[in-house]
């Protein structure tokens, strides 16, 4: 790094930082990254992170059963069921969705329910502590982070919700509020397609192996999906993780996002000072906020 | 479609329609699109229109002169000089960028230059014409569309730029502002990354083909670089639409932003009014909103 690591009062007010004669410069993601400690990380709960098995390798899912618990244990259950073994991903739209589910319609449904109400917000009472974002959004009054998922909340209104970032996860429905429930499961693959936020189920984040859905080829037909069976993908399972033995689970560290050290790693993405910047935003929208995951040392 | 084509006043209002006592109920994008006409849609200048030509298809650019004359000449001169012919996508970074140039750094620059100034903004005297979205923005004081481009601008300083939306093409450049040029070209391939406006020269949009970009396999390298040679994809070549005989060329049109119906359009997508959506989100993000392109019937 070329950046000097001490930087003249004018320009650190320019920066937004506190008023010092002299202070360290704003360190970058990197840097923030390998000055964490393992109290900056958490490790998903195992009973609540699900495995994509496919040919090509393992997706590994954080569910979020803070901001839907019943389609959490729905989905859980259906898993453990076996229920997705064998159903296909039948659809890939450009820059918006991975959809699996039953091409069919026709596999009867093992272990949990077909359709639950839709667990579109939660109570402030309800939500887990919220780690604000200081920029606005386009979409709600105010959004951050809840249980380490970008989320967003209304206080007039006393309910938040999760947000669809890239990477999010939810459970399709059709024109009935009441008629997903986790059988059919997407993913958000491109820009964040925030208007479908408060009108369908989110239940989790991929933290692992998105390249694995979002380089599928596209889907010719109507809103993606594959017009030939013999282009859907086969899954071959979906497990809970807790449900495999230690040896075959993915271990998985993310950062927390109710840390000094989050807060600092925003900071360093709302004003990048990496060398090659010339023009720091300033501001930094929900979903381009980095939710780092690693896998530690074994 | 079953919505209503009538509402009650008191909706109406809640829609934030005009007072009347009855009036039409606002129209879904589809019927917006069928109700077009042709003074809706314009067809992109062949001059300023580039094709990247891949072994799987075409993928079609619409070049922006108004907001990079320089860079968008240069590659346009290095498009008729050849010198694309045989390069590569050397790298897919996921939810990033798909970037392509010369993996070597040996090949001769034939008919332009290697490197220019960066064009980052364009002075209000110079910015076409802007329709203005009313939701706001994160990132720029004012943002909307101008020449048909997803663009922002600050009357404060006098500045417009060309936003970095889904399928935005850029010139790659080192740290210097000054080492970019269009030899190297990137397409935004995920999640809007704007804290690269005003930072690098953004010289165009796909209209045509990103699937064969954003399908690629993700380069495993750091910044998503392919790390074997054998995993770049060659390019045939990169051609100015109208030196090609207009039998070679691939018809499209691509409705204007500068219209009454498109902001009908942006109106239906900030309140989606499908018998799908149980809460319209009254807003609208500008890299969620759809610049459509078709291809007329001959």
């Amino acid at each position: 790094m070329k950046a000097p690591r001490t930087v003249p009062v004018v320009l650190a007010l320019l920066l937004g930082a506190a008023a010092a004669t002299s202070q360290p410069a704003p360190r970058t993601m990197a840097e923030i990254l390998a000055a964490s400690t393992a109290s900056d990380w958490r490790t998903p709960d195992p009973v609540e992170t699900l495995y994509l098995e496919l040919a090509t390798g393992r997706v590994v899912i954080e569910l979020a059963p803070a901001f839907a618990p019943r389609h959490v244990a729905n989905v859980k259950a259906l898993a453990r069921a076996a229920y997705f073994d064998g159903l296909v991903i039948l659809r890939v739209q450009d820059n918006y969705v991975v959809q699996w589910g039953d091409a069919g319609g026709t596999r009867p449904i093992a272990g949990g329910v077909p359709a639950l109400p839709g667990e579109f917000e939660v109570t402030s009472a309800a939500m887990p502590p919220f780690t604000l974002l200081p920029d606005g959004d386009v979409y709600a009054p105010e959004v951050g982070f809840a249980a380490g998922f970008p989320a967003a909340r209304d206080p007039a209104q006393g309910l938040g919700w999760l947000a669809h970032c890239y990477g999010m996860v939810g459970a399709g429905r059709d024109v009935a509020t009441d008629s997903g429930g986790g059988t059919e499961l997407y993913v958000v693959i491109g820009h964040a397609p925030r208007h479908l936020d408060r009108n369908v189920t989110l239940l989790g984040r991929v933290l692992l192996g998105m390249e694995l859905l979002t380089a599928l080829p596209r889907g010719s037909g109507s809103m993606g999906f594959y017009e030939q069976p013999e282009q859907r993908v086969p899954l071959l399972g979906m497990r809970v993780a807790a449900d495999l033995p230690p040896a075959a689970r993915t271990p998985l560290e993310v950062l927390r996002t109710d840390t000094p050290l989050f807060a600092e790693l925003i900071e360093s993405r709302r004003n990048r000072r990496e060398e090659w910047f010339r023009s720091p935003a300033g501001h930094i929208e929900l979903c381009n906020v980095p939710l780092p995951v690693r896998q530690p040392k074994s």
